[in-house]
């Protein structure tokens, strides 16, 4: 009998166990950490929704040419942090011409105008403004309307 | 003990049952249920991996002040469209310039130059294009090369 109940009871948390696991990791995560497995990559944090004063960017930046490769590599920096750690920063997706890759286009797209001040203050922007500010030519910020509300987009890290 | 033993039945059979629930929906499914639940719009088709031939690229339209809202119906049906039924459209992302809405720009990536020739002759391109044929001033098909190849973007309709 002893033995039958300490069998029942391991049974019961054992269970237990396995579907707490599932509480803990709701359906989002669960995918999150698919993703994670798969990759083995960085992850990116959970997001906040839109708000009504949420912006939609394109960044167009042209580089000196001598300076491209090295740009490059603060632009991928800051854009995998801000999209890992920052639950404000929906999109930081950067591409560039193929004609002429010194011509930098980035769909930015931050929750509201809150996220965006709190990205622009964030240690990896700064240390991107400032490392990057002698390799940028020009700069043109232009705020975009998403033609179709519903089509959504989603950024990550693979 | 009978009682025991049923009790312990019972419970056993509930908790395989909580558990086998998700194992029947598994996370990526469960979210993607939700979503469907929650919008309860058209979803989006299973999409087919980037080739070593992908396009993206950057559409830049210039529409007729006088054609922009009906441009806007059929450049949103033609989005809508693409990414619910084609398997190599992965994004169609269309954002109209805030200063001047009559300057479009859509994000469109495809899986392999055979799923661009596939999409362009599709019924649903050729009635877009057809259609706003007399009411675009202009158009710059700009490929580009994405900075991060590990930045990825999944286009869904909510």
């Amino acid at each position: 009998m002893n033995n039958l109940l300490y069998t029942i009871c391991a049974l019961f948390v054992f269970l237990s166990s396995c579907n707490t696991a599932d509480k803990d990791n709701p359906p989002h995560q669960n995918t999150t950490a698919m993703e994670k497995k798969k990759s083995e990559g960085p992850l990116v944090c959970a997001k906040q929704p839109m708000a009504a004063d949420g912006i939609v960017r394109l960044s167009k930046i042209e580089v000196y040419p001598q300076h491209l490769d090295e740009y490059m590599k603060y632009a991928i920096e800051v854009g995998e942090i801000s999209l890992r750690t920052e639950p404000g920063v929906l999109t930081m997706y950067a591409v560039a011409e193929k004609e002429n890759p010194c011509r930098i286009t980035i769909l930015e797209t931050y929750v509201s105008s809150e996220a965006y001040k709190e990205h622009i203050i964030s240690e990896h922007f700064l240390k991107y403004k400032r490392g990057t500010l002698h390799m940028v030519k020009s700069l043109v910020l232009s705020d975009q309307t998403p033609l179709n509300p519903a089509s959504q987009l989603k950024n990550f890290i693979q």
